[in-house]
């Protein structure tokens, strides 16, 4: 077997015989982007889910007055898409950039769908999916409605604990909702509070 | 044909004929609530959707220093519940009340997957009705990052036409997470540009 991440998301998520995960794979299209190359651009109809294989990408919107919100991060072993835009076959509202050198997945709609018509542990898997992109959005909804800086930016930590170190903090700071000032100030407190320990 | 919002909603998604529907909506149990009963409680396992038949509803967490924050709202016609925890068996993080005397019809989760086995048209309107909170929460979730206390509280009212006199105000800043105070200020501007109009 091959030692793709999408491979063992696969093996570890649906049950399938080895013979069949390997044609699958097969039939997945791969691609490289370079960094600052967009997978999606706001406009587009998404026709893809990306499976991040290597590399880190964004999934982000451009308000009226050109700023940048990041809705998700997408490191290795994520997926990353504009499911909205995806099913209902509408214009992205939304851009997906790779933010390093990305090697990604193509995992074509129409394609799962015929899986899940012939093999019914596959709409199970889809379903996870599903929720699993539900749970976080409504984790994120929460969080930005309740949560202090300092507890987005701890919360950040553990949701992406590898790429802490790969995102510029303008970016990180993007993504919690808070200003560059605020983030700076509490990652001064957070060292304060762990060195006094 | 009953006159439920039910029936309308299932009929106008679902392609299914007279016979299988009503047989549908009789295995639906129905349940009243009285305002200010709870529809799920922190800590329980929620084991169904609501689709909202009559009244107001709605899903909220309360954070570490007590305040609550309104995920959302839901009134007829809606479906509301905390599908992480249906799905994944876990127990709520989250509360729905309902904010007004509210008829609600139980959705079993095992009831609709047993359904989607037997009817492809089934497993379809699932996943319609997943793909929309996603598109929902991901709206909202940039909404939040993005936009101004004003451009949220134009877009609740888009969203939610009917519920703007029936909701109190410390609950809608609660859901546009402004302050009470901010939430104000912003209806006295949009009223003053709408009267200089």
């Amino acid at each position: 077997m091959n030692n793709f991440k999408l491979t063992s998301f696969l093996t570890s998520n649906v049950d399938l015989d080895e013979k069949m995960l390997n044609e699958l794979i097969a039939n997945f299209k791969i691609k490289h982007f370079r960094k600052g190359e967009y997978l999606l651009q706001q406009g587009e109809v998404c026709t893809n889910y990306f499976f991040i294989e290597t590399g880190l990408a964004r999934l982000f919107g451009i308000n009226r007055v050109g700023k940048e919100h990041i809705i998700q991060f997408a490191p290795e072993g994520w997926f990353v898409s504009d499911r909205e835009s995806t099913f209902f076959k509408q214009p992205s509202s939304y851009f997906i950039q790779a933010i390093e050198d990305t090697k990604a997945f193509l995992l074509d709609e129409q394609f799962i769908l015929k899986l899940s018509e012939s093999n019914p542990a596959f709409v199970e898997f889809n379903n996870k999916l599903l929720h699993n992109h539900i749970r976080n959005m409504t984790k994120r909804v929460y969080q930005l409605l309740s949560a202090t800086a300092e507890e987005r930016y701890l919360a950040f930590t553990k949701t992406y604990p590898d790429i802490l170190l790969r995102v510029p903090q303008i970016m990180v700071a993007s993504y919690l909702g808070i200003t560059p000032e605020s983030l700076s100030r509490v990652r001064k407190d957070l060292a304060l509070k762990n060195f006094k320990k």
